[in-house]
């Protein structure tokens, strides 16, 4: 399905990527270790029951979801199939798991977009709220930016009931914006390279930048760049689900970790962008496509995963320079068109 | 799709209902007022937004969704059902919108079930969050108890989002449990009565323990019967609807008022059944076949539609003893099987 949206947008990876069962069979050369292929959609629940039928694992790691929060903006088309495509993908995987056997830990890929940007502090999915002189342990209130944001908040909704009526035990990734291409894994051998998406659509806004620096293109920043978000190292997104499987939810547990390590706004991020670039930089900023607060308070508690033992690799000139020689070396297979945002949240009403 | 469950279910209204045309023709018969019908499937985009387009309101109350618990609890098929036929209609409903005409006012019937039963008092929608000495004002946070109920969730979210991006205008209704059958409009005349539902899964409370009363059964208590939920008469939630459309909300106001009026155990509610009836009641508890608290603070705010001009009908003894009256006319008509529950919120653990 991640190759259909780029047949549909006219785009592609920027470091080429083999067919999975190719990646599949170069893991086993490498380390003689086999992973098995069940190819399929997890809205057809027929073939996910029986897949976790034959499968029967200790932990799952739930990223088949449609993950761009642009494309699910194009239109009410792409909005439906976004949250249905991943609502029912997910409520089938509950499903079958509560059928089949309720103490298989679920690890799910969310999103730091679950919050937005509240005027408060960001807790790890839960919040203790008093009011009135009462107290509970609620479902930290939600203001997702997109209609694919939304669709993780309904996720998570369903999932916190699955754990409450069925004991299920689930872990909630809430992922905040990956930059990077590398893992210790990929870099063993070509084959195994991993995406590295630049397009407006699917990119994301560090490896657009370092693309733009190699090109001599301007930074696009857009509006003020003064929207703050959680970002993350690609290596520490791989270890964080290491641990997340290591160390399993409770029987009964809905349990959140913010799956992120440092926050910085746009405008942070393209400075640093040029200061670490080997010649001129220029940054400029364009409308924002989206609906958005440009300006907030950004506070989040991300101390989860670090309990489980994460040691973040934080953002340093090392690996932004490491990114540019990526660029460069695959430098003929930019689309510079794809670099510019088409999907503004607002284009409904720019019809009238 | 209302008798289409029926027909799955193998139930129907206690008292008989009849075709949408012919009501809509008894209703002109008899105050000259046409009402235009458009049939069709908010779930196709199409039809959806052609009917805007010709008959281009200044409000819509949006009524059309599967609104059974235990109906989406039965099995996998009828939670995806029930969650993608809610949230993608009115995800179509709210595209329609923005597309044609966002000052549309759109009155949602959502559920006081969004809430579930947290330990502090429920507002309307809204909560005013103090954290770590900063504040937000923040969605409710929710703890639905089916995939129904998280159905609104879903839709609450998604609304908020169209109003803060779109400027739409919304006010979702989260309404309380309704009892009683008639109002002033339908009372004119036979074919303009509307549904009785009684049975375990498309039923309310009340209107199975006036059938129970009647017919000289047991009033069936899930559990201890400490559940306390919040009612209201058919005559107010009519009444609720007028008050919203013609104080519509603001633009980009997403306006949530809690439609209820009395909260009730439904232990309570057994017992005034008992003794507003003339003649021997016993009371019978049941394993609860859903999964909720037994006991459980519950304080709920409904001052919204109060400042509107609401003037509740609190449940007397009049209106139980006007209830009994339908039920004794349609006695022949009611199926005793369809009164004990046949959906269990654990019925996949069972089979194991």
């Amino acid at each position: 399905m991640r190759r259909t949206y780029d047949n549909e947008m006219g785009v592609s990876s920027l470091v080429p990527i083999e067919p999975l069962h190719v990646r599949v069979r170069a893991w086993q050369e490498l380390t003689g270790k086999r992973i098995d292929v069940f190819a399929g959609d997890l809205c057809d629940a027929d073939f996910t029951h029986d897949m976790l039928r034959k499968w029967r694992p200790d932990a799952i790691v739930h990223f088949a979801e449609q993950r761009s929060a642009p494309y699910s903006m194009i239109d009410q088309k792409h909005a439906v199939y976004t949250q249905v495509n991943n609502v029912v993908g997910n409520l089938n995987l509950l499903y079958a798991i509560a059928d089949i056997d309720p103490t298989i830990h679920l690890v799910k890929l969310g999103t730091m977009g679950e919050y937005g940007t509240p005027n408060i502090d960001i807790e790890e999915g839960w919040l203790e709220v008093e009011h009135n002189g009462r107290k509970d342990r609620m479902l930290y209130p939600k203001k997702p930016g997109s209609f694919y944001h939304l669709s993780k908040v309904h996720d998570s909704h369903n999932l916190e009931f699955g754990c409450r009526i069925w004991g299920m035990r689930v872990t909630d990734l809430n992922q905040g914006v990956v930059y990077g291409q590398q893992t210790d894994q990929t870099v063993q051998d070509a084959r195994l390279a991993t995406r590295f998406d630049y397009d407006a659509v699917f990119g994301t806004v560090l490896n657009r930048f370092c693309i733009q620096a190699v090109l001599g293109e301007p930074l696009t920043v857009y509006g003020s760049g003064g929207q703050t978000r959680g970002f993350l190292d690609i290596r520490d997104t791989v270890e964080c689900i290491r641990l997340a499987v290591e160390n399993p939810a409770d029987a009964g547990e809905f349990r959140v970790f913010n799956q992120m390590t440092e926050s910085y706004s746009v405008s942070q991020l393209a400075e640093l962008v040029a200061e670490c670039f080997p010649g001129p930089v220029q940054v400029e900023h364009l409308d924002n496509p989206r609906v958005e607060q440009a300006e907030h308070y950004y506070n989040v508690k991300h101390t989860g995963l670090v309990g489980l033992g994460l040691q973040p690799h934080l953002l340093s000139e090392t690996l932004i320079e490491s990114m540019f020689d990526i660029v460069s070396a695959n430098k003929d297979r930019v689309d510079p068109a794809a670099l510019l945002p088409t999907v503004r949240w607002k284009g409904h009403l720019k019809e009238r």
